[in-house]
C-alpha cells in the first residue's frame, strides 16, 4: 500500500474534538488536501451514489432508534466509540434507548481508519461493476495500488454472489436504492468485511454472519427437501 | 365442517356499513353471539395472544405508510376490496399515497370469511404448540371440527420448518414477538395460505412465495458451495 499524505484536514466540526481528519491523497501530492480523493469523480457523475458511499462507510444507520429523547437518526461511527458519558454532548443520549438499541449501535461503532479503508474498497467494487461509469487513471492508479486491479464484472453480491450492476443504485424504491451495503460479519465495519448486496439479501441475512446465514439456508433446505 | 350460526352482530363500528360482522358459534348454540368463541379461553390467560391472532386474521400490516395524508396505521381487510373513491370515508386516502404502498395495500385485502377462517386457523395452530395452553372440550372440539385433531408439537414454522413454541409469543424484542403470522404466498390471505413462522423467517421470506423463497436459497446455496 502507498504511503498517503495524512496531513490533518481542519474542520469546524464539533466531532473534530474527537477524531480529527487527515489528508487520504498519496504522500506528495500536489494541490488541497482531500478525504475522499478517489471520489471526486463519481461525485461530478452520480453524486447520490458518492454521498451513499461516504455515509455507508462513516455513519452508523438507525431510524428505529430516532426520538426526541434519543438524538439523531445517524451518527459517525468513530463517535460510538466513545463512552456514553461523552455522548450526550454530541446530541446522543444512551440513558434514552433500549439496551438492545444500544447494544445494535455500539455493534456499529468503527475506527476512523477502517471507516476510510471501507470507503475506498466500496469504491473499489463500484468501478468492477460492468456498467459503472468510467474511472479516471488517476482514480484507478489509487484504488488499484490499495486492493489491486480493477476488473470487470467481478462484484459479486456479498450474499448471493449473483453479479451485480450499477444500475441497481438508481432503482430507488421508496428512497431505498435495491443495493446496499453489508457485512460478512455484521458486527465488524472494517475493509475485509464488507462488501455490496441487494437489498433483499442484505435483509434475509439480518443479524447473521454469512457463514451463519448460508448454515441456517442449508438447514431450511434439508427440512423443506429431504434427501 | 359444521354449520355456524352466523347470525348478524350489532356493532356501532361505521365500518359495518361495508361488512356485517356475524355469529361464529356452532348453529342452534346457547347463550349469546360471539365472533371469536374459540378465542375466549385464550383472551382470558394471553389476552396479548388472542388479540395478536384476531389483529393479524383481520388487519392490514403497514406501519410504513402511516401519515397524516395518508391514514391509520392498519385497516380492516375487507375494506381494502373497496374501490379507491369509497376509503376516504373510513379515513384511509389512496391518492396520498405511492403507488407500491398502494399495491402492498390491495395484496393485503381480504374477504371476511377468510379473516374469520384464518383466525380460527392460527388458533388451531397455537392449541398444538407443545407448551401452548391447555384447551377446553368446547374449544378443541370447535376447532378440530374445521380443521382435524389437534397433534400435540405439530405446529412447525411456516417458513423454516422448525416446530413453534407458544413462549417466543411472550419474548418482545421492541415490542415485536418473536414469531409472526406468515404466508405461503404473501399475496393470499386464506386459511390454507397461512401460518406462524419466525419472525426472521418471516422478514427473510420477504415477498416471495414459499416456493421462490426455498428456490431462491437453493441457488445462493449452489453458488456458495459448487458441488
Amino acid at each position: 500500500m502507498p504511503d498517503l499524505c495524512q496531513e490533518r484536514i481542519a474542520s469546524r466540526s464539533k466531532y473534530d474534538v474527537l477524531q480529527a481528519h487527515y489528508c487520504q491523497r498519496e504522500a506528495g501530492h500536489l494541490g488541497r488536501h482531500e478525504e475522499f480523493p478517489y471520489l471526486q469523480d463519481l461525485a461530478l457523475t452520480y453524486p447520490a451514489v458518492a454521498g451513499k458511499i461516504i455515509r455507508d462507510a462513516t455513519m452508523t444507520t438507525g431510524a428505529a432508534w430516532k426520538s426526541a429523547e434519543a438524538g439523531p437518526n445517524r451518527i459517525l461511527r468513530w463517535v460510538m466509540l466513545q463512552p456514553d458519558a461523552v455522548l450526550p454532548a454530541y446530541g446522543l443520549n444512551m440513558a434514552a434507548l433500549q439496551p438492545q438499541v444500544v447494544a445494535k449501535l455500539r455493534e456499529k461503532a468503527a475506527s476512523y481508519e477502517d471507516c476510510m479503508r471501507v470507503a475506498k474498497k466500496l469504491t473499489w467494487l463500484i468501478y468492477q461493476m460492468p456498467d459503472a461509469p468510467e474511472v479516471t487513471a488517476a482514480t484507478q492508479r489509487y484504488l488499484e495500488a490499495q486492493f489491486g486491479p480493477l476488473t470487470t464484472s467481478s462484484t459479486l453480491c456479498l450474499v448471493c454472489r449473483a453479479p451485480l450492476s450499477f444500475s441497481l443504485f438508481a432503482q430507488a424504491r421508496r428512497g431505498k436504492a435495491e443495493v446496499e451495503t453489508g457485512h460478512s460479519n455484521p458486527r465488524v465495519h472494517n475493509a475485509v468485511n464488507v462488501g455490496f448486496a441487494h437489498r433483499e439479501c442484505n435483509i434475509a441475512q439480518g443479524s447473521k454472519t454469512l457463514r451463519e446465514f448460508y448454515d441456517w439456508i442449508a438447514q431450511i433446505l434439508a427440512r423443506v427437501q429431504p434427501p
